[in-house]
């Protein structure tokens, strides 16, 4: 996709794109339960299409195969009877979770009988473009609608067969529902999804699931927010006053739960101190785990074999490899971060309160995270109940988006008259008068 | 501005920002008493220095003058004791307010021992592009270091030496405090103001205040977030059960109250029923008021005098005229708003309950009134003591935009030792259980 030219977008496109937006509308005007509803009815209609969807997948594993697709590639794409059970068992538990629409967040008498509220309410649409696993449809799908969105979807032609039977069973349950089959669409060819990128006014924001290489290309070339992140280069640093057990153990999961995964860390920073004991015990350990190290100069000298580059330090190996360095204090660890960061999550290690509190003030990511695993940077973890992503912007949405990040608000003013004139003037008054947000 | 080529920026610029970031890493971390604090004493130096200030404001007016700068424009230049006294009241009232930062959104233990909390935080460096009112300056800077936030200014030319003398005595002000003075600083060419744009790392939002063109320019010529909105192309719809009177009343205040202001309306919605009724009360009173009327072919058999042409629908005039349109019925006017409007504020004056509220909830604006001015779509109206602009986009913040909007957050856990692989291996369960907010 990364050395192409984003295309006007066809006829064709802009009217399946009008029609997920005139769907939205609609859609956002739903109650609770009407969402609800079609939660329920996309779940059953997954269920009662089952055997086409499993079907399509076989077809697409097949053809993968026989393009000779990376083995991990095709263990993304398999979509069995149970992952999909699973998957429409999120369904319902999205469905369950607290409704993020017309919720109050302000509410404000201006002036007698002028009353302003601020309310949550849907984004509009959503583009959505990712790759390999098909599950990822269903998830987006059921978070677009329980969130009163519109979704545009474009996933990964490995698993166009898949995709659609899915698509095309969420429309069939929609159908039956007061929502409209419209507010899902899914784009096919490539073409499509580039010029998804030119959509501005009818999509609202373009989440990218994908490499860092696709994210970065979406990022710089669209004027619609994006939402998610390029690199995820986390750090857990190891302080002088530690539990070098604890800090060992927290190292390796961080590494090795899923080296391919944003949270994962990708170097390590040791304080001075405790760098020849630390390392004494967590070099055998981490050789053990299957993890190579590449240090600097001090580290090198305490034991890691493999030498850091300059370019390490920016580096998100997704893999079992693991930049070491060891500073000289708490300030050059954070420097550190500051300067290679990607602002996703990063951990200390240290058993000084004081230490771990000044470090969660003063590091600027997503997340921040004391004597734990970044593994745990995650919608479901958080208790979201899925994420459409994790972004390390510094607006929000940040962190693991889940139902929350997919909603917007809008100030409503109703009043009897009221014209600014009559307070420029002196004849009337603003009283600024806090209403309890429950009341109505 | 608009003409030009987005330059790299100098080490000079790279230097001032990059003293502003670090800067603002301190101020970011300063308590609420050390930044009240602060703008305590930005309020006492600016007035112990009135007369420096007023002086060079008095030479930029002579050379604007010199110059045959337009006299509206001069007058938004000039800034007196009296304007002065106003601004820095203004800045005390912010200090007065909440603090906008650590305040805990989210508290919720995932597990025994392991508890999430969201808190906000400062976004880190704006960049704040402006025109003519030095005034402007004492503003933002006080925002900004109210909100933890440092901030680097660009004000126009013609008030240059007026903006040189507020910052000094700002600077002089943070100089008896904790905070540092390097927290805010002001540019100075035109070339600095174009190479902000590329700051990106260092600076976080970028705020442009002033004209359409020079807001779509900056958006289409940096990668860091735009905060504001170009158009402001507001529309007021008369529904057919109205108090023509008061429809009448709010008409003009959201016309003529200030017609320069980006929230004035620009097209009026009559419905067709009540047209006629509505016109002949409206005509006579419009001309009174000296705003000349454009009209479609039917508004234009009932009175109005000039044609309205296609482009008209989408001008904002920021003057006293008014596009006029006649409606079949509600969902036309919806229709009109989503095509033409800039989302900014629209308003409906009816009678009918739910038809208010169905328009309440169907217009995607981040401000939609019911019977009252579109004029009150302001920070100070809505309490929120000074705003750095009203934004239009669809994510938040939207709106005018306080202190709330110039703080993001953060996610920071805290455990002891918990890892991933615990969980994902059933050793461990999440509890996700909520804590109340409040509690420690």
């Amino acid at each position: 996709m990364t050395s192409q030219v984003v295309p006007e977008p066809s006829a064709d496109l802009l009217h399946l794109a009008t029609a997920v937006r005139s769907a939205a509308t609609g859609l956002g005007q739903s109650s609770n339960q009407e969402r609800q509803q079609a939660l329920s009815a996309m779940a059953l209609s997954l269920e009662a299409h089952a055997d086409r969807i499993v079907d399509a997948n076989r077809q697409d594993l097949a053809q993968a195969s026989a393009d000779g697709l990376a083995p991990a590639l095709v263990a993304r794409l398999k979509l069995d009877v149970q992952k999909l059970a699973g998957a429409i068992s999120g369904v319902r538990q999205l469905s369950a979770l607290d409704d993020p629409l017309g919720v109050r967040q302000l509410h404000r008498e201006l002036a007698d009988g002028l009353v302003l509220e601020r309310v949550t309410v849907p984004l509009g649409v959503l583009g959505v473009i990712f790759e390999a696993r098909p599950d990822a449809v269903i998830q987006i799908a059921s978070l677009a609608i329980r969130s009163g969105n519109g979704a545009i979807l474009k996933g990964g032609s490995e698993a166009k067969r898949t995709n659609h039977a899915v698509m095309q069973s969420l429309k069939e349950g929609l159908a039956c529902t007061s929502v409209s089959a419209d507010a899902l669409d899914l784009l096919t060819t490539r073409e499509e999804s580039l010029a998804l990128l030119r959509l501005d006014g009818l999509v609202d924001l373009i989440i990218p699931r994908g490499s860092n290489e696709l994210v970065r290309f979406i990022q710089d070339n669209t004027r619609i927010p994006v939402l998610g992140h390029a690199d995820g280069v986390c750090h857990l640093y190891v302080d002088k006053e530690v539990d070098c057990l604890q800090a060992l153990r927290i190292a390796i999961d961080s590494k090795t739960q899923y080296p391919a995964a944003c949270n994962a860390i990708e170097t390590l920073l040791v304080h001075r101190e405790i760098a020849p004991t630390f390392l004494q015990i967590a070099l055998p350990a981490f050789e053990e785990a299957g993890v190579m190290l590449r240090g600097d100069a001090v580290s090198k000298s305490l034991g890691v074999k493999e030498v850091a580059t300059a370019d390490d330090w920016s580096q998100e190996y997704l893999d079992l490899l693991l930049a070491v360095r060891v500073v000289n204090d708490l300030s050059e660890a954070l420097e550190h971060i500051r300067r290679f960061g990607s602002r996703h999550t990063e951990a200390i290690a240290t058993t000084n309160q004081d230490t771990a509190e000044y470090f969660l003030r003063a590091v600027d990511s997503s997340g921040v995270y004391h004597n734990c695993s970044t593994r745990f940077a995650d919608g479901f973890r958080y208790g979201f109940g899925a994420e459409v992503g994790i972004s390390t912007q510094t607006l929000p949405p940040r962190g693991p988006v889940g139902l929350e990040g997919l909603v917007t608000y809008r100030y409503r003013l109703r009043g009897d008259g009221h014209i600014a004139a009559d307070f420029a003037e002196g004849r009337d008054q603003f009283s600024h008068r806090e209403i309890p947000l429950r009341e109505t």
